[in-house]
């Protein structure tokens, strides 16, 4: 009785298609974009985005140029339809965004729905019902007549409590929900049957979106349904063809991209993926692909680690580290040829060249990140890396960021010295870079305040020879006090890494707490680390040093 | 002066092709597997692999049934070559399993792959060199001919060596390295130089492998490349034809399978995508793909938290809560209406029937994982959850899969009251499920000794009313601990989770810490909790307490 059984699946049927174009296409420019990350996106976390982290969200989304973003399910959940209201009544969508949000197609529900849109400029009302054969066998116990008539059901609705705000200029999309489980001529029949409804025009256009609810076949498959229904749907000129897919298979953004090629002119997605299960496909992943080709992605990334902070806060989770174009490995290099081919090809590179770099297939500093090569103080003991020393002999646990920028400091190190570094030389270098960093600011006294999950800081800071009062607020002491910085800081102030961990001989009373800070300032990195017998106050000065790396950083330049 | 310019890319040249089939097939058996896990997942990390590390990696890979395995670059690392010997000398290859190494095309490197392979029953040497436009102009410097030249050099070097170690089985692999960056026509020119060489036979196949060494255009054209050198190649028959992707692009996956659609034999990847940069093509994906469509994958993935557990601790590298297959929410619902649709689609099926259940792709069962289904204590709130309010509360930051765990408790709690709770409710509802676990096992005295790295624990342990002396060693105490229960223990104990946190209102002399675990034992997940002033106590304690339930569990299902 063995549990692991492939017996137990059957496989997706393929689609036979004689007239397939898509492989022969190019996409030549980016899709409409989408973003769910405040429905789709909000509605998988463990804790749901509160109103602070869903305002961040939405600003974020607005300053990447989102021009459609769907910001909830309001007839499903109060927070979700305060929230709508809150961006209506405090003026906070500008003129060129259009907010969408999701509703059943159940009568009620589509009612409050409108409700929660009253005095909107404009909006994406989109309403769904679920088409599949195991949901309308297994869950509504339905017929295909019977899942038809509540999708025009629905879009009667919606069409008729559209007409009692006539003040709002209204966009309708439906979509055939788990459309991949779909038989094709009945996704197309349902669709045409709700457009049948609505009668948009190419003036006053309906989005079809179809989902990759779950998703179930390789990517080409994906592509071939969007192909076929393109080809056989009805009133193709007065729609928008939506794509919405997930990740369950790995696939997502690969079957979004193959669906735009076989028609689709709109893609929903999240920024870094987040959403049900394996999530939704990755918006900043497929607009990177389009700029690496030269197609302008109609979305400024250019500050990944703002956008990498963003999403981290909002939702709770990680980026994985090798996460394309986002996470902190990927512009990497471990192996000595390929460091070799990087250098040879950024030394003869012209400004004015195309991108051509061996084993970059994007320039880092486009996304306000830099290219690093990993060396190994010792390649040939295999466990001699400067970060194995220095945890080993001094309980030094350096986070993987701070490990590659050391190892380059300790590399020069080994060049100059013509040999290979002891432990003792290696933490002497950590000491000099880190931790005898002139004491030009640092924190003095401070007073904490916590009250329901905010915490409120006010501190003096030694500041290069000054002494500086700053308050502020935030999750956390670290958040309160980079919100108080901010307040003073010329240029933004991002805090993109952070850890701390007990340090010394002595873990018990005389036990010391070592910090390591990655700040961005300005769209620039810098480490700041810092020890104490304090945790708070190790945290804080680590975050002062970066700041003063980083002014130390400005003058170089300016000298 | 705008950073973020995609001017500066150009598009990937598409593969103009008449004669596509590719798009018609679909994969009706798994390729060839090889892992490269011990070779490009390992010359990717930070801290590469220690030979136990490697060790354990190898027998993971055997026992998951690959037959072909990536152990090292020998010629180019110390530690790759010792191990390549520890292999062979203490005949640690299975029978069924060949080992490969890899060696660029220099006349010294292969002579020292060849002696480390000295006295292997049988093994593949692939040996590679750059072939791309990039590489030969801005690296080598050398045209079409001169690259050739190398390759067939290298070719004849390999064959020669070969012929000295007439007792060995080999098998030769060349790469084409830069292949997607490579011209068709040139990329085909060399690998035929290559075979002319070594002249392989329908009975004794060469085997040619094709790097998307970067992932540069939408994985249909990697299919079309593919497809392209299939039907352009010499000496087809006696080939086989390997695929070896990255995941620049986010589409690692869907260019390996629409690769094997296009006349691929066998793919290199590594578990759960570990390598350079983005990754390498994540074989538990792929192959798990395989499986959902009732193929065979020729793995067995039954035990996915032990492929977890290994991964992690061989790369030091996270595994994403939403990865594919693999994370710890990919089979969590959080909406209320997939929520449903799984609990209809389960009820109603047989043990027989195909697996058809929305929203699960996949049997969880199947990889020993369960189905979740969060429920939210307070969904109207939107900052209501469980967790929020123990945290806020109490300051018990409980981790994310704890909080499932536990928000089904506080759901069932609920329903019992019908109506919400409060903080001081949830919390007795956290003390006695885990808190007032009985005190069956518990540690008791323990010895700590850290030496080199390797720590070594023996301890005394109430152990359901007998005093039991254990003792273990591993990295740090908690690693020394489980492997000295394992010594115990029936059925295999694998910590899957764990986390520690300072806890109660004091954070100074008289602080407490919280432990958080969750175990595997005998394939079944358990979670343990402790408290102690102690942070090892904690921790030992609540490896303990999910011990405790896992006996509990199976004295109630003996029951």
């Amino acid at each position: 009785m063995n549990r692991f059984d492939h017996r137990k699946y059957r496989p997706f049927p393929p689609i036979r298609k004689a007239d397939r174009r898509w492989p022969d296409r190019v996409i030549e420019q980016a899709p409409l974009w989408c973003s769910v990350d405040l429905r789709d996106g909000n509605q998988a976390l463990i804790e749901p985005m509160n109103v602070v982290q869903k305002r961040r969200m939405f600003e974020q989304l607005v300053k990447l140029g989102f021009k459609e973003i769907e910001v909830g399910f309001p007839a499903a959940s109060q927070p979700d339809f305060d929230f709508v209201r809150t961006l209506i009544e405090e003026n906070l969508i500008p003129d060129d965004v259009c907010i969408q949000v999701l509703t059943q197609a159940r009568e009620e529900l589509i009612r409050r729905t409108f409700e929660s849109l009253r005095g909107v400029r404009r909006a994406v009302v989109h309403v769904y019902n679920s088409t599949s054969t195991v949901q309308r066998e297994q869950v509504f116990g339905l017929d295909r007549d019977g899942i038809k008539a509540i999708a025009v059901r629905g879009a009667e609705i919606v069409k008729r409590e559209a007409q009692k705000y006539p003040q709002t200029d209204w966009t309708f999309q439906y979509s055939p929900e788990s459309f991949t489980g779909t038989e094709l001529d009945y996704a197309v029949e349902v669709c045409d049957a709700v457009t049948a409804v609505w009668q948009p025009t190419p003036d006053n256009k309906a989005i079809i979106n179809l989902p990759a609810t779950v998703e179930m076949a390789t990517p080409n498959v994906f592509a071939d349904q969007i192909e076929w229904v393109c080809d056989h749907i009805a009133r193709r000129e007065a729609l928008i063809i939506s794509v919405h897919t997930h990740n369950d298979r790995g696939c997502g953004v690969a079957a979004a991209e193959l669906a735009v090629m076989a028609g689709a002119d709109r893609v929903e997605g999240t920024l870094l993926g987040n959403g049900e299960r394996t999530g939704n496909m990755d918006i900043v992943t497929m607009a990177l692909n389009l700029y690496s080709q030269g197609i302008d992605p109609r979305l400024d990334l250019s500050n990944m680690d703002e956008i990498v902070e963003c999403v981290k806060a909002c939702t709770q989770l990680p980026v994985h580290p090798r996460h394309p174009y986002a996470g902190e490995l990927v512009f990497t290099a471990f192996s000595g040829s390929h460091q070799d081919a990087i250098r040879k090809c950024l030394a003869r590179r012209q400004d004015s060249d195309p991108w051509q770099v061996a084993y970059l297939p994007i320039d880092p500093e486009d996304l306000g990140r830099d290219y690093q090569a990993v060396i190994r103080i010792n390649s040939q003991s295999g466990k001699g890396g400067v970060a194995y020393v220095l945890e080993r002999e001094y309980g030094i646990q350096m986070p993987r960021w701070l490990q590659i920028e050391f190892s380059a400091l300790v590399q020069r190190a080994t060049e100059a010295s013509a040999g290979e570094l002891n432990g003792e030389q290696i933490r002497r270098i950590f000491d000099e870079h880190y931790l005898k960093t002139s004491a030009n600011c640092r924190i003095r006294d401070y007073q904490l305040r916590r009250d329901n999950g905010q915490d409120r800081l006010s501190a003096e800071v030694d500041w290069f020879g000054e002494t500086l009062s700053v308050a502020g607020c935030g999750t956390g002491v670290v958040g309160a006090f980079v919100d108080a910085l901010n307040q003073q800081l010329a240029q933004p102030l991002v805090l993109v890494e952070y850890s701390e961990h007990a340090f010394g001989d002595d873990h018990g009373a005389g036990a010391e707490a070592i910090a390591y800070v990655q700040a961005s300032v300005g769209g620039s990195r810098f480490s700041g680390v810092a020890v104490s017998e304090d945790i708070v106050t190790a945290s804080l000065n680590a975050i002062l040093d970066a700041l003063d790396r980083a002014r130390e950083d400005a003058s170089a330049s300016a000298a």
